[in-house]
């Protein structure tokens, strides 16, 4: 790891400058009430208030700024259903180039209207994901656009390391950083900006029980795909991939389970007690905070809110 | 107006200083979606980040800091159903003196549960005015308590003004403050802020048309009662004090209206696109200066956000 490690730290430096004139830096806020709920310390990072609501945007932006100008000009595509849709829907936008996203017929009207309104084109395949790698294809093959993967890219891992770095530098002796995990370039990013940027922070992975694939990817030492994953925290469904699990093996100190009342229960309480909007799958790593109180109790931890997009009017506590 | 003015520079000046070590400097957000609905330039004072929830503590705070220790030991007492009564039982907490809350019988468990959680007693009464009124006068003959009215105090008013004193100092060249009234102790307190510490800035009130009696009042040149109120907008029920008119007849601008719809509508907004929650009282001026772009339009407005108390579980967008 040690070359692949200094080979990061110039790369999330660098994203850290490259998205700077775009991104918001996030505020870290805490409550005391939460506090003593959990017994511990947490400083929350809150990415719901990050360009699109989630912190997507980072790893976007830092791709899209990163391309050369004869790489750019051709536009930016991907397939996603969810908030790297807009984050690369918006980044292309800021930079005055082309986006194509690729995205299941039966998503969200909600969704697709906020990629239109980021000036991207939407193309519309059928639910499978060879459907949506296929027209992807398609869809490169006539426009030359240049793929952006959701998380299985070193630049999209180097955006997204930028949460870690910046609430590492804003609050002083962490003990832990807990982030969500789904496809983990979130948690390899937070795993590498700890170990190349902190002192002793250990890193822990959050994940629903009904998509479990990172937890047992981890437990067996190679990629277990998710299949049929079943959570309210629609964020976390998709499989690790090859760039972002070896740094989650070698860097991560466990990934811990929680359900989706868990989940529900400390949704609720942020939104109670913080008086934030966070979506399901920010409310894991809580849950599973509040869950492991043998682990975290007394310590000081970094908990990364990733995202605030839901569909108010379908939400009910 | 003039000594009333040069006296409230004094107050207002000395509530901050007080109130300082209990009470949260409360973040300034805007969000550029926001703005262009608006098509103005928007910055939202966080008071739903504010301890309790509210705004309400900077005035209940200011006047239990300020007792001095013979008055304070014998506790302090209020009836109220509402923010007020929380603030009042944390800053006599925060005090480790007595606080005796007066609540209507059919007031919500959630927020009995919430003043009992801060160490006051609870006195129930039946749902009339008079009742409270008749309820609170025995607890006071019992315990001779110093009686905290919630809005219509010099001291409240004082406590609430430094809520638009701080946003003045952060925000440059406002030209227009906007806070929601039911009593009018923010309005008041926004209001007299903006004259002592602003440079030009025009105050407004935003009010429910089903509670409108701010409006009437300021309209007809004398206190018009709250009668019977209807509005979601559940803060802002009440009616203005012979403290609180005087300096709003003479520093606001005018008092505008909106409806339920247009309050709902406003708060989906804010929980959409800011991730912050607010209660429907918060949303209140939002609706007022989105209903009223011709006063607004590319003008820089201050909107204070008055809180973010509400049962999630009753809620439905």
């Amino acid at each position: 790891m040690v070359l692949v490690e200094k080979d990061f730290k110039d790369r999330i430096v660098g994203a850290q400058e490259r998205i700077k004139p775009f991104a918001h830096k996030t505020p870290v806020l805490s409550s005391q009430t939460l506090n003593q709920i959990s017994s511990t310390e947490l400083y929350f990072k809150c990415e719901n208030f990050q360009k699109v609501g989630a912190f997507k945007f980072r790893g976007a932006c830092n791709a899209v700024m990163g391309l050369d100008d004869k790489a750019a000009e051709k536009g930016v595509a991907t397939h996603s259903s969810g908030n790297h849709a807009q984050a690369l829907a918006l980044a292309a936008k800021m930079r005055n180039i082309p986006a194509y996203i690729v995205m299941p017929r039966n998503a969200p009207a909600v969704k697709k209207a906020a990629v239109l309104g980021y000036g991207a084109e939407v193309i519309e395949c059928n639910p499978t994901l060879k459907d949506r790698e296929e027209t992807l294809e398609k869809v490169v093959e006539r426009t030359n656009a240049h793929v952006v993967h959701p998380y299985n890219d070193e630049r999209i891992i180097s955006g997204q390391a930028t949460t870690a770095l910046e609430l590492i530098k804003e609050v002083e002796d962490l003990d832990c950083l807990i982030a969500p995990v789904g496809g983990g370039g979130l948690l390899s990013g937070t795993a590498l900006s700890a170990n190349l940027f902190g002192r002793n922070i250990k890193v822990f992975g959050a994940e629903p029980e009904g998509a479990s694939d990172a937890h047992k990817s981890f437990n067996e030492g190679h990629i277990v795909p998710s299949i049929q994953p079943n959570t309210i925290a629609d964020g976390l469904l998709t499989s690790l991939g090859d760039k972002t699990f070896p740094i989650i093996e070698s860097l991560v100190t466990d990934i811990l389970l929680v359900n989706d009342d868990e989940i529900r229960s400390s949704m609720h309480l942020i939104w109670e007690r913080m008086k934030i909007i966070v979506e399901p799958s920010a409310a894991v790593p809580l849950a599973a905070v509040l869950k492991n109180q043998h682990i975290f109790k007394n310590l000081k931890t970094g908990v990364i809110l990733s995202g605030g997009n839901l569909d108010l009017k379908q939400w009910k506590f």
